[in-house]
């Protein structure tokens, strides 16, 4: 199966890697030439325009937002115009449901398929193939693809018909994991300030009701104050929880919590944080308990960051 | 080892049970006489008075609030003036740090040993003996103690030797839980005004980054709708996330999703709700999205709860 | 001065007459005929088609939301056509931020000019003729519109020359109104609970520190519970409040108050509140104490409201 | 009429004044001595012990917190024991509904009457005889002291028989000013970064829906930034506000945006910004935007506070 891969940041690249090592032809593209470039000795073609890596049975996309996502399919580059019929656009990335709707729209009159496959995972699963997809559309076009997401994830969830759905769960589901990592964050100050160690405390939820991934990735990276370099960039997050509260405003579903996190992504971004990590949501909580900022505030090194969680 | 219990509801009655299971011998004693006379088919014995209670080397409460322990150990009962010197007072309910910090001192100044070991697990763990124990205090009664918490538990954490810290971290520990009930309930409202299966949602939840007990025993609760009977009342919810903001207001820790929890549940019992299980926070968030309320708010039938979590 | 009235809702009627009053010629349009019918037989033409309202020196719109004037300006009717050279349109909705940019842009590049006025003032107020207008826009246009404001309004405040800058206080300005109805609304429930006579406490304000309209006027419907018939309905608030949150996002500004009021607007419209006045806000937080409803829930009356704050 | 005055801060040391510029005879006592003798050059006494201040016929209590109130009156100095039968004490610092119960059944029982008549006003008003008086107690002691509201305040609202309805009604107008406080403030943080001017703002906001005292002199400390000299601390509103919410709790009603106020409060005074006015909510706001903080941030001067709002 020939495939085109739009957008090799750091998690398409990681899954774009894991489609070559199963044996898949990958005809690569990216804004920045080098990040394309770079995919080339692991065997994948570079397409010199964004129609060049239209051309195959399946598309991939794997950008950074709706706006990005837009331009390649709608706007300039036209893969809209450029996929032959029947072919299939497969969007990886955490976009809106509104997006995913007009998508929907638009590869189904031009007599085209749109798979909506968003993913779980921070680059490290990406890298490890470790990645859960949810993935939603036509049953033919999402069973064509289920090799694919087999090379690139541990697990494929298949949702239903309806693009749309699964782009819905991915946005419930980061929300989830930024009231985890705020939660964590309050609890976690409170524990520091009264003495009681906080390793210890994320060790007794791990080992009994919060045993889960989530918790102990981000109940980490809290308890040892890594905020840099970002797995997932604040921007991006506060992107994703902004998707969140558009759709529940579209379905007119008041989301308290949701709402209450936005705040704090915002100002983390407006206070000039946009390189820590969405976990460094907890380092706000920690600051307005008035507790001591790690070292990494007092000399900002040059962190970068990249596009997923 | 001679033990009293005292406090013998949902709870207590499956903890003691289990420890005569394993062979101890149990004194108990409860306000409501029927539910001590109910352990003595068990093989317990039951005491006239409290102090009849508190012959022995330990005597363990699981008791409903903080007035409650106060009362049994400090007030007429005088728990503390009929314990013998170096006897063990081992609570296990869910009190305050502010409490905890004042049974420390009063046993101490009594020649007693004073050990906090609060339990994670609803009425059906205390049955099977599989609550998780988080114990605190010196290091000697803590390890005298030990045989005790296997038979009533799967685990124990010991904690170190300041009981207030056994307490704060269950108290944390019920926040984050409410935590994810709340986060839960208003993400499963938006799949559902959004024709997502809910079920579905929460199975793609729980085989990912969310396989985790907490998420499973709630997550299923919510997706049933089953509130009744309650396996932890609202105004027992709203009593511990009182004194999870209490304890955050000594240590000047703000907790803003906890206190926008603690408003839930008081909405919940100002509304006279108080029959339902906490994981009912999550009823409300549906409410609120104007969902329909489920069969049992039509025809209310007489629940009856219990007082953990 | 010949002056085009576009958009004759309850707010739209009461200025245009008194505009009429004033003794300026005044030709209406509004989408639902019969609105601008109404207004001939206090000496208005009407205009046929929406183009047939733009033919005179300055045209004003007063119209629900956005997409409204977006539609009269961009879209099917194309004001920025019919529209002469040098002629002014003055926009007195409550509009975004974002649409005031477009609209500035696209009638410069038209060689026309706009004007940002919009109003504080609830139908009563536009009916004597005692709006607040707070006006921006490039001086002479703004100076030429003067007498308009002065027929319509008790006062102008003229804010400077970018027209979006009006749309933001205005915005702004709601905001605070909302946050006045919501914590009266929450102290209210509490002195009701506490029997603490409502009317005497309201009394107790507005006679003190808090001595202002806004008190008076929306502390009044709260403690005469009088939600309806609706001054200012829900949708209407629901949109001004997202409206304010998007001018927030786009400065980086987090506003809690502003969520957390905008979730209650949401919550109000998810249980079919449409027709209720925004001040029922109140309704919620006494609602959410467990108070009894107002009698007029049990028997909804076909409630009509309007558009205005 | 003999009165004693216990509390003579910033607040008691204004209004003891007025009482004295009145023509009463005033015994001043103060836990710290210099404050009571400051008042000597105006005419008063100065007791030598807190009983001293106990001998007239009306004692008045201005004082920091429940702590202090309830030291005076049931503690080490037994104002219970040493005022005389039918004398008057007049409580009119803000405390709890909690204490304000406690008091009023303790005097009771001694055959001595109890008043509450909290004050709204800041030191500059006390200082003026500009307080508004809040005064609730059987109708008889409360027409005895009108003569004494009368020399220190503008107003008298006369609320009722039952004390503790005065005490809820001060705590709901603190929360209402704090409100504005945290909404303009949020408010005034969208103007900057929007390059509004906030004098401008402010003043449309005066001139119109918001023409009242509470806008003027809050809104004029935002926009000024004047956070020092406090004029009522921040340890002294976060006590008000959990006053209030304790006084919620018991009456089961919600109060969300007493919550959020809390919380912001509680995270100046984990800030370490203990000695700012209360007005910096708008602080935390402005900084939460990421704008830059104002001047005294960077050069902290020995600001030092008093205990009114």
């Amino acid at each position: 199966m020939d495939i085109g891969f739009i957008g090799l940041g750091h998690m398409g690249q990681a899954m774009a890697r894991n489609l070559l090592k199963s044996g898949f032809k990958v005809t690569g593209w990216d804004r920045t030439r080098s990040h394309a470039e770079a995919l080339r000795e692991y065997g994948a073609m570079v397409a010199d325009t964004q129609a060049g890596a239209c051309t195959g049975e399946v598309v991939i996309t794997m950008l950074a937002d709706d706006r990005a996502v837009e331009d390649v399919v709608l706007g300039s580059g036209r893969m809209i115009r450029a996929l032959r019929e029947n072919a299939i656009h497969v969007s990886m990335s955490t976009i809106t449901v509104a997006l995913s709707e007009e998508l929907t729209q638009a590869h189904r009159t031009a007599g085209q398929h749109f798979v909506a496959a968003p993913v779980f995972g921070r680059p490290e699963a990406a890298a490890a193939a470790q990645l859960y997809v949810v993935a939603a559309g036509e049953a033919e076009p999402v069973d064509r693809c289920q090799p694919l997401f087999d090379a690139m994830g541990q697990k494929t969830f298949v949702l239903g018909a309806s693009p749309p759905g699964a782009n819905l769960v991915k946005l419930g589901g980061n929300f989830l994991i930024a009231s985890v990592i705020e939660c964590l964050g309050e609890a976690i100050a409170l524990m520091r300030k009264a003495d009681v160690p906080a390793p210890r405390f994320l060790e007794i939820l791990t080992e009994s009701l919060f045993s889960a991934p989530v918790y102990k990735t981000y109940g980490r990276l809290i308890v040892e104050e890594k905020y840099q370099p970002a797995g997932f960039r604040m921007p991006l997050a506060l992107k994703d929880i902004r998707s969140v509260l558009a759709a529940a405003e579209a379905e007119a579903v008041p989301m308290p919590v949701a709402s209450l996190i936005h705040d704090h992504f915002l100002t983390q971004v407006a206070r000039g944080n946009d390189d820590l990590d969405w976990s460094a949501l907890a380092l706000l909580a920690a600051e307005n308990a008035g507790l001591e900022p790690p070292a990494f505030k007092a000399t900002p090194s040059a962190a970068s960051g990249s596009e997923h969680s």
